[in-house]
């Protein structure tokens, strides 16, 4: 049972920034995104890994609540890896390997407790398997996706399809621009609008993010933190704010999605203080609320 | 007479876009300041120009109200020129030629009625200059500085002094990173308040601005603009608003330095639409009111 669902990796991370490093730790879209979401909501998981993937990681997610019926461990394959770096610009990653292994050869067949599910998140990963996964919901009554340069460049037609199927696309800036073809950032996002989802929700990294639907805008800054340990899954994890939120309320409107979209970069905020998910792993609920109180008085203004 | 007094540049640029070209326009930080600050108050100009300055430049400060009694024309003179010209990436200016001319011998002696003037502006000119109208002045009620990398790194001396001297500091982030010698833009913020200024406003072009003082952040969006011209000026007329609506109201408290960053922000979106000041000159009060009310509405939450 679950009132949100993801699609998307569960992988091992070998990640080097100016302040350390981590090797193969615990990492994927879908991970950061279920950890995120997991503090408002039931979340389920829809991801293969390899026979490789240490059972402590999915006791931790399990502890979390998160529901991982949906975790194929697929016999005679190894879990899908990543290897990156930042430089001092925490802002861009530069991937040095990736390894799908058992997404390579993953095919979901969701349980039927997850079909009618009312929140879906179709996480960075292959377009053609956001797309499967889609296919085999009822009507969820909003479906949002994630997505990279890799699939922008590699398959655009299949990822437009699946656009065509969403209500919201998070993605970052460059990638909006890659996307849209066009640098304007606004430009670019209208442009997305009529590629099918409503809304736009364009990550910044320290710069925050801009919401962009029909004639509206939302700018959320970045929390101000003087130490960024590592940004991977930074997104992720501001998506799993973002659409646990919304499945914690059950609600779409357009004040909700205003709030989501401020806890997204409120979890984010904690994602990036630490390697993996190890931040996360200490995160109080009191802290949530803490921050989001934060957030809203970094931004009011008195009538 | 005037409520708010400005020394800077007044000056004719030569700058080139992705979208145009303009020869000898009319610019300056002084110039930019001063049109956006007679919006809202009486400004005076502390500066000086060429015989060769077009009188018609005159005409136009003074049709808006600004005082231009302090606004030496030399004999045997020629006008400040700034040479620059931007790529796509608009938040960048890259030098090609600068003439001090005029400025290089300029030194200023203020009208008794600008010495009483409850609130100064030390616009982008050599710290020595800023030191010397500074200390011309009886006290002003709040005092604000602006700088760039050629004094930051040319006049590091003369900067510190003039920064213990002020209240305010508007800078961009590369050059707070800069002065500061500390890449992460938070831990900077706190050791340029360590320098003197109590509050740290920095202009992030496309990203907005981030107000920092002690224990308390507040961050402002740039307007989503479509087209962006010439971003020339932009920080000099979000200076000019800033001060210009500080100036206005009399007030240095918390919330209205707060309605003044926004004031800011919402005279710069303007700058940047066309090039030299031509979208200023066509500018209604009615659209900064509107726009004043578009910057609210694009970061409102509903609780």
């Amino acid at each position: 049972m679950a009132d949100l669902v993801v699609v998307g990796s569960v992988a091992l991370d070998t990640v080097t920034t100016p302040f350390g490093q981590v090797t193969e730790a615990l990492g994927g879209s879908a991970t950061y995104f279920s950890y995120a979401a997991s503090f408002f909501t039931r979340v389920g998981i829809v991801a293969a890994v390899g026979q490789d993937f240490p059972r402590e990681h999915l006791d931790l997610l399990g502890q979390r609540g998160v529901d991982i019926d949906a975790l194929t461990v697929l016999p005679d394959q190894k879990t899908f890896r990543w290897t990156g770096e930042y430089g001092f610009d925490l802002n861009e990653a530069r991937t040095i390997d990736t390894q799908l292994n058992a997404f390579a050869v993953f095919k979901p067949d969701l349980p039927a407790t997850y079909r009618h599910a009312p929140f879906l998140f179709l996480a960075n990963i292959d377009p053609d398997l956001q797309r499967e996964v889609r296919r085999q919901m009822t009507k969820p009554l909003l479906t949002a996706l994630d997505t990279m340069n890799f699939w922008i460049d590699g398959k655009r037609d299949a990822l437009l399809a699946a656009l065509r199927e969403v209500d919201v696309l998070l993605i970052n800036d460059a990638e909006a621009r890659m996307l849209a073809r066009e640098p304007n950032l606004i430009k670019a996002a209208r442009s997305i609008i009529r590629m099918g989802p409503g809304v736009v929700v364009i990550k910044r990294g320290e710069y925050g993010s801009l919401m962009v639907s029909d004639g509206e805008f939302f700018f959320t800054p970045a929390y101000p933190l003087e130490n960024v340990f590592d940004p991977t899954g930074a997104g992720d994890t501001f998506a799993g704010g973002f659409m646990g939120y919304l499945a914690q309320r059950g609600l779409t409107d357009r004040a909700s999605v205003r709030k989501a979209v401020v806890f997204g970069a409120v979890m984010a905020s904690f994602a990036v203080e630490d390697f993996s998910l190890d931040r996360l792993k200490r995160l109080e609920v009191s802290e949530i609320e803490q921050r989001y109180a934060g957030f809203q008085s970094m931004v009011a203004v008195e009538d």
